[in-house]
């Protein structure tokens, strides 16, 4: 077997066969042929290269086909010369030796594989909080297109019955998105969050908000409840939830509580891991203290560019990016991944949800001092058909004026307005200076103030008055 | 009569009853009341405050009522404190003795009205070449209100005949936009234009694609036409346009070919104007070389942050900022207008069409070495439903990498996705930084990497290998 010689000829083995993983071969297989790198990836689910964050959309209906949510198959990386093993679970990563073990779940056959350079893209898996029957038959995550395929198969199996229930736990973007996709299938709806608001991604003040619209939609929205246990029926499936003072019975249990970084083959190779449970990486997305290992994707902690600490932010576009710059520097490139601003954005029927930066308590968490103004604007020119209001809340820093976060709330073109914060606050400017941002203006895309610009006036003079 | 005296008392005129000068005025009284600072304001016309940039869509029939495009009416004004006198042009401003003549345009008076504090916001005025029977009836401008409420009457008065015909002259922003309010009239319209594509605020390249689309409209587009003259019948109306080998008749001519700055007043006054003609500022909108007198609006040029230069970009989003800093200044406060990066948006049906910073022949003009980088993308994520593509073309200087321009043509979502261009030009980004920024994403509204991104990663390649 021939090994690494003066550069020439280098061993890649990838862990992970989603965004973050499949983007890194892809791209370091564009910048190295197969006489100088050999690619081996590793994936332990059915599906390579796929949108989880399309999951909801395809239960709900509104994507037909699985296969639409599969950017790329495992055969089509093999015809670029990347040795994708599927169905195959990485089991330990001897970082001594520079090999992986991976078992084979179709026969249990288990192989070492050297390599040269590793990728950790082992991703995130969903919380399921330790409670009797979480584990039953009918209680569904919806992390992987393997989760949404065995929803998907329990729907049906009970598609024809009337009077059809789901119980929601969790309504952040996940357990929103799940919601809107159940009624969509015709099921009664509840979704059971322990938070006090719908989005706790959100202030309270801007989740309310997103609440209105949820009864709107004829979603029942249980706040302030902890789910207890996973009601069971004598057949051992779940028939519901209980929270401490009131049962919801359902006929299927989707969790969208959140995800924590897959991150135990990397706990036990001793890398370091981060608060959150994430892998530490520098800039060039390798794992910090180590040669030849970076990681990307839902499984390691990023740099929040606001308040300067590691977050976890489990988010296919950040995956993309890990992976591209992962490529290139595993291929002798070069490439960095500076951090992120928060930015989220999301949708409940007509309702656009948006986010960046810094929320109030994560601004009081890192002891910054602030101001906030929200406004009410309308997301084209009054006058204009189909005009509806959104509702903007800025976030900027005393004395400084630095922008530290916004959160937007409306109808059509409203979500994407937070791109502009998300520049802002990645260029570090100030609410005063946002004021003056030259931002397109027409009757049917914006009032001749847009709403962002309405909103950095109003926290400017916040800024002001606070001095 | 009271004068000034230790700051105490002051007068201020206003030269212009739209959203510039009414700005400026309204800020200026929320910051001193009427025994601090007397405000007189003078207008022309017959409406105050009013959205010009909305005649398209009142004339296309999408605003119903003309009341809807006024922002402020004279009365409002008034109940305000600001004697704001309709109908009254300003005929000579006296800079030594710090006053203006106006006649009323009713009556025919004249008076002279002294100030301590001056702000000419007299906006722009269609371009109207010297061509043969430019000033026939039936040759409407669409600039004012009134010039909209012209054409309206005159268009009320053919309604009712079959085969009605319009001729647009200019296809710009304005022209394009009356060409689809025309063309939703249920006029066969005509595009004439003399450059070699629509929409010469975009590169040719991008033009091409908004031609298709008013292909598509069945509007008729005749390019690398000049304008030689106005076909007029016995009665002495407009029946069409000649261009040099040709002849379109119309019932209707809509010039749609631009503005001037309106500055013959300032231009008497022995004012500082540009090489287009516009007043000359500082930040602070003061004009250049005097003590008390500032300008604002679509009469001002304004300074180009990408190029470095002085345009003159003719919009009400600048005007009303222009306003805003104006009043705080008169009024003994703080602002300035640092300047424009070249943002515009515009629609033709579903057609969205954004450009901002430099066109390749901008860049040429101040003499900047760049690459150019031109993607197709979707909207959304290519599986959502409704996911449309989108082009977007980014220019990025050379060596540096700084972002200098970005243009977009595509669907809905598609033309305000330019801010995030117009925010990263004001912070002086480069096409690499752009490609790790943190957009917002969900497959309802974004590929997992924007479009943006993609030109972004497209155009540093393009740095890259330029050397």
């Amino acid at each position: 077997m021939r090994r690494t010689s003066g550069g020439k000829w280098e061993r890649l083995v990838v862990v992970g066969g989603d965004a973050a993983g499949m983007s890194a071969a892809s791209r370091a297989r564009r910048l190295k042929g197969p006489e100088e790198l050999e690619i081996t990836a590793f994936e332990r689910g059915r599906f390579s290269s796929y949108s989880a964050c399309g999951i909801p959309y395809w239960v709900g209906g509104a994507v037909a086909d699985r296969d639409a949510l599969v950017a790329r198959t495992p055969e089509e990386h093999r015809e670029r010369a990347i040795d994708l093993r599927m169905r195959t679970e990485v089991t330990e990563i001897d970082v001594a030796a520079g090999r992986v073990r991976a078992r084979d779940l179709s026969t249990g056959a288990q192989t070492w594989t050297g390599y040269d350079k590793l990728v950790i893209a082992t991703g995130a898996r969903p919380v399921r909080p330790p409670i009797p029957g979480i584990d039953a038959p009918g209680v569904h995550g919806v992390q992987t297109l393997d989760d949404g395929q065995a929803l998907l198969d329990a729907l049906e199996e009970i598609e024809g019955r009337d009077g059809r229930r789901a119980v929601v736990v969790g309504a952040g973007y996940i357990g929103v998105e799940m919601a809107e996709a159940l009624m969509r299938r015709g099921y009664t709806v509840t979704l059971v969050d322990r938070r006090e608001q719908p989005m706790a991604t959100l202030d309270p003040d801007m989740g309310a908000l997103v609440r209105g619209a949820l009864d709107d939609l004829g979603v029942t929205t249980v706040s302030g409840a902890e789910v207890v246990g996973i009601l069971t029926g004598d057949d051992g499936r779940a028939r519901g939830v209980a929270v401490k003072d009131a049962e919801y019975p359902a006929d299927v249990v989707v969790l969208g509580i959140g995800v924590r970084p897959e991150t135990g083959l990397a706990r036990a190779a001793g890398l370091p891991l981060g608060v959150y449970g994430g892998l530490l990486t520098d800039l060039s997305m390798r794992v910090r203290g180590c040669g030849n290992i970076w990681a990307g994707g839902d499984c390691v902690e990023v740099l929040d560019l606001v308040s300067g600490r590691e977050r976890h932010i489990a988010l296919g576009t950040h995956a993309n990016k890990h992976g591209q710059v992962i490529g290139a520097n595993v291929a002798g490139g070069y490439g960095t991944f500076p951090g992120v601003v928060g930015t989220a954005v999301s949708k409940v029927c007509d309702l656009e949800i948006a986010r960046t930066g810094l929320r109030e308590k994560d601004a009081q968490a890192v002891g910054l001092k602030y101001v906030t103004a929200t406004i009410e604007a309308t997301n084209s020119a009054g006058y204009y058909p189909g005009a509806a209001p959104m509702t903007v809340k800025m976030l900027a820093e005393r004395r400084t004026g630095r922008l530290l976060g916004v959160q937007i709330v409306g109808r059509e073109g409203a979500g994407k307005r937070v791109d502009v914060a998300a520049t802002a606050l990645t260029a570090g400017m100030t609410v005063e200076q946002l004021t003056a941002l030259d931002l397109g203006y027409a009757p049917p895309f914006s009032p001749v103030w847009d709403p962002v610009l309405v909103a950095a006036r109003r926290a400017a003079a916040a800024v002001r008055d606070a001095g």
